[in-house]
């Protein structure tokens, strides 16, 4: 009994715990200066400005599927759906009001107390996205399961998770792209201003889109597979264990959030010189204790370690998968001084090198994820690989955390450089978002490989909900399937690349046309009009959105619906084929270019302004859809399609 | 009777006529002057070095593996693997010898009588391979049917045209594009001077290499998927309708020799002033009456229509894939137009448009080929997959025929730019290459077309053999194959572009080393040495294609034998629906950009040396790889791979 309200109780906890970082380790600090408070407030006003607008087609599309869901499915589906929804939102909100609120702190922090104390807010900051992803999430899970106890009928749940991070990661990626596209084109190539700097019309778009797509899209991102890994773990142990087999994957996620409470904690609890494994630590001591409880769970539930196998399997899938995509995009490793290497022959080898790299990078992973797979089904079954997805998710608040701590010290450089304040702050939050970016490679790996594994229990949930016993690739309905599947990453890349380029023409204009009509800005006597570079990003990648995020819903209805559950079957696994192939090319490539301007730019290869430098930049500029828009959107595609083929499974039979 | 001793005979008739080529229409046209003589002489010996040296590679792989064959397999299968490895090197040496004899001729033909009889001489040149392929192919299939009568003991036929495929198509596309860039790199944009100038070292094995990779490597990729598709028909057919389901593709592909040859007397009977129409008409003739005869056909054999459907879905699906290909690839449309138009604002935006355009464009042939998968297995059964892939190769002799047409017409070009004749006579090259470019596009949609459904047949043998009676998806050995089957095209690309930027370095350290050592060849008083730039390219080309070649043969062996023929059957249809879908998309965006490039350079968006020539020119260095090594080498990659399954099925149950 007390295991079925453990999770809502966990998830309240996270929530306490969360209002007391706000309360005690973020509002207390200071802004700043009235500069740094002015341009804060711009970047919240901007950011609350998209989320609002977003929020208000959301919740459009949010009724409209409802109705639908309550004509063709049932109410309780639909219940949990706009409750999903819902809760996903707010999350979002939360997370993103709070760390447009960290950021001048954390730069005020860096001025006049140090790096430990600017570390500090910027972790307590992305400790808000993690609690708010997962204390929601469990909250929500727990709540309806207690209310409705039909796994099946949760589902709408996931599929509510699934709609607001199409908006948010989708339309979060084209926003933050097209504005930072905008502002790097025509501020820093055509009127040679730096980085950041006040004049641009653009600068606050670009900073409103790290938070729009980097905390709010990425939040949601997580939110979907945390609901989408746990949920499919309930139904699917429900039919092979009963009871037990929805209580196992409750309990651990509501451990996680201790462990993850507790890893919090210990951070804050000293100051940390080091950010790099100050944060590390926390995503090892959480992970550890999850680990230590799955087996006592595992005993506790199931008579033996089958079930602890699978977690572990999980965690160490996702922690290695987050480790190759750092030696992929660090500079530290030989690929990203290869492409640096590379860049001194021009941008067509630097391309060509980035590709190639992007390409290699799947090997491991993919491999990682296929033993994941196999070593995890021999154990538990089908229900094996739901646990491993679960049990890579359970320390999803601890990892939300590290990775939204890295636009917020991005943004805090960007508020430093606005308001003119010393090098030396500029330094410390350098030196944070450098972290940021190390941190952000594994997150971005967590992503991928908690995306696989929900999106591959999620088609087993499928698969079960049609009743297929089978899903031959000797049948040509599911071979055929599966070719259309497959295909549906490239069009949906194509797509949403297309999307950045045509909002970042609109941004372009924008920025050009008020440094045409107002020749005051670029000298410093007159005020740029930041609002309207924020409303077109806003416009333009909300309308851009549309096509892609419509396909990923109807394509599955149509092809289920005219084609049969086991074409559906097949395109559904083609699609988680080709989507977590492509997502971790264009995610590792996007990187690796990104970085491997860096290292040019710290000194290498004729640094800075040296041909190497220009060839440079092109990558750079390739990788930005790559990586932030295409690559993270189609971890929302490949979950998307296969809840809404889960939740609509009864049309097709 | 008579129709087991047709294709025997169709194929010596082929050859026949191959050599009434040669005699009437090639070898009596004169040379031209003595400087063309020995230009053409320079690219024939090159040509000629690098296929000697390939083959001797071949022939000790060949022996090697026959020797394993032997061993783990049967003597019968390595007589079969022997003789069809040896008849794909003697189509491509004949093929090859003729293509660099044509050159020449084609240019003193552009000279002294115009663009009619230059655009005779081309056809007949292209047509040698073309004939050479089908007719040795299919005298093979014929004769080894003849003698063994066991279908499953001719796959080793196929698997030997695929060992000399690899060879040809990674070997060459590496060798060729090594020349290109080098020749590129150093001699247009160091040194200034133009494409084609015989003071570039390189521009030797610049044009050698258009005969290795467009003409060699693409007539050993068709001659695998033409034996390939042939033999797995005969396979399944002879499981599901005894002897007719044999002498149905035999049967019908020597008609496709006798309408090829019909074909080609029609177009070469006139004048033909548009090479265009009159290239595309060969395609239509010869595509009709094998129509009218697999109606015929399949009355005969089956007493209804429905082998006939099958063929017309093959023939129907090839041809709409060429034209998508050219779609998305032609100057003529808008894709081209918009990429050359995004070049205007830099490299990156030419790059992201090159790349987001031929994602998109595996849209419309992934749909044709799944409506094909659909709708002929429908009619058939499996075996009306393999009967679509026989029904679209079975005009092979005219697509090739019209693809190597290409590389000729180029390579006249550049022997009248290399002799310094008139720019008439450079005019009527560049139109007939120009069309060259437009079959080649038609040609690589064919070849990535038959290539998957002839895959896709040898993976349903592949089960068979093994006797799979399911391949579920809801297996993880099946699904975890499916994501390593699903890197492997990724790895391969990965690997090939990087061994073009190895091959391309070498190439650029020895043109550099020339134009340093010897300054007098710039100023025109000094040769250049020709023969070790081509020497540099055959050498780097061969050992840079032993990695990815020896994994697509050990990655299929390695897990077949540890994880099971399970995960070896997802593994061959993970690789399949990736192996597709990167290949259309390299393939077309490689050809999109180098036609952007073009388009620019005839006066659009600038002309030549404006801002956007310079972007588009790094689109058309990346594309290079893209088009004409990684895309047409993970042909070879998917059917190989399966081809060794089928072979060594023995050893994995």
């Amino acid at each position: 009994m007390f295991s079925e309200f453990l999770p809502v109780i966990a998830a309240i906890i996270a929530v306490l715990f969360m209002l007391f970082q706000i309360k005690s380790n973020i509002l207390p600090v200071s802004e700043g200066n009235e500069r740094m408070k002015a341009i804060s407030g711009n970047i919240k006003e901007g950011a609350m400005a998209f989320i609002s607008r977003e929020y208000k087609y959301v919740i459009l599309f949010v009724v409209i599927v409802a109705i639908l869901i309550a004509v063709f499915i049932d109410i309780n589906t639909m219940i949990c759906y706009i409750f999903g929804s819902l809760l996903s939102m707010l999350a979002g909100y939360v997370g993103m009001r709070i760390s447009t609120a960290s950021n001048a702190r954390c730069t005020n922090e860096a001025m006049s107390k140090g790096l430990p104390d600017a570390l500090k807010v910027a972790f307590a900051g992305g400790s808000v996205m993690g609690f708010a992803v997962t204390g929601f999430g469990l909250f929500g899970v727990g709540l309806v399961y207690l209310i409705f106890r039909d796994p099946a009928t949760l589902m709408g749940y996931s599929f509510g998770a699934s709609s607001v991070a199409l908006f948010a990661r989708v339309g979060g990626g084209i926003y933050t792209k097209a504005a930072d596209v905008g502002a790097d084109l025509v501020g820093k190539v055509e009127e040679g201003i730096p980085e950041d700097d006040p004049r641009n019309p653009a600068v606050i778009a670009d900073n409103v889109g790290d938070n729009v797509g980097d905390v709010a899209g990425m939040g949601a991102d997580l939110f979907e597979s945390y609901a989408g890994a746990i949920l499919s773990a309930m139904v699917l142990g429900f039919a092979l264990f009963g009871d037990n087999g929805i209580k196992f994957p409750l309990v651990l996620s509501s451990i996680g959030i201790f462990s993850s409470i507790l890893a919090a904690f210990i951070f804050l609890r000293k100051r940390q010189n080091s950010p790099q494994s100050a944060l590390m630590f926390t995503i090892y001591i959480s992970g550890a204790i999850v680990l230590i409880a799955s087996f006592i769970l595992s005993s506790m539930y199931f008579g033996n370690m089958k079930a602890a196998i699978c977690v572990v399997v999980g965690i160490l899938v996702g922690i290695l998968i987050g480790f190759l995509s750092e030696v992929f995009t660090s500079e530290k490793f030989n690929q990203v001084k290869r492409i640096a290497e590379e860049s001194q022959t021009g941008a067509a080898t630097n391309i060509i090198a980035g590709l190639s790299s992007g390409m290699l990078s799947t090997v491991g992973p993919i491999i990682l994820i296929s033993i994941g797979i196999l070593v995890s089904y021999h154990t538990m079954q089908m229900y094996g690989i739901a646990l491993a997805a679960v049990g890579m998710l359970s320390i999803t608040a601890t990892t939300v955390t590290v990775d939204a701590y890295g636009p917020i010290s991005d943004n805090a450089g960007g508020i430093a450089e606005m308001s003119g304040l010393d090098e030396s702050v500029r330094e410390i939050t350098d030196e944070l978002d450098s972290v940021g970016n190390t941190t952000a490679a594994i997150g971005k790996g967590f992503a991928i490989g908690s995306a696989a594994l929900t999106a591959l229990s999620l088609f087993v949930t499928y698969t079960e909900t049609v009743n297929l016993d089978t899903l031959s690739l000797l049948d040509s309905k599911v071979v055929a399937g599966m070719f259309i599947g497959g295909m549906l990453p490239f069009l949906f890349s194509a797509l949403t690349m297309n999307s950045v380029g045509k909002a970042a023409t609109e941004m372009i204009n924008e920025v050009r046309r008020q440094f045409r009509e107002k020749p005051g800005i670029l000298e410093g006597i007159e005020h740029p009009d930041y609002a309207s570079c924020v409303d077109i990003s806003t416009k333009a990648s909300l309308k851009e959105m549309i096509i892609p995020g419509a396909l990923a819903i109807i394509v599955p209805l149509f092809v289920g619906k005219v084609f049969g559950p086991e074409t559906l079957g097949g395109l559904l696994a083609g699609s988680l084929v080709t989507g977590v192939l492509m997502a971790i090319f264009m995610s590792n490539a996007g990187g690796a270019w990104d970085n491997a301007k860096k290292f040019i730019e710290s000194g290498e290869e004729g640094g800075k302004n040296s041909p190497a430098h220009h060839a440079a930049v092109v990558g750079d500029t390739v990788g930005d859809p790559f990586k932030d828009t295409s690559g993270p959107s189609l971890n929302i595609l490949i979950k998307l399609i296969t809840v809404v083929s889960v939740v609509c499974a009864g049309l097709f039979i």
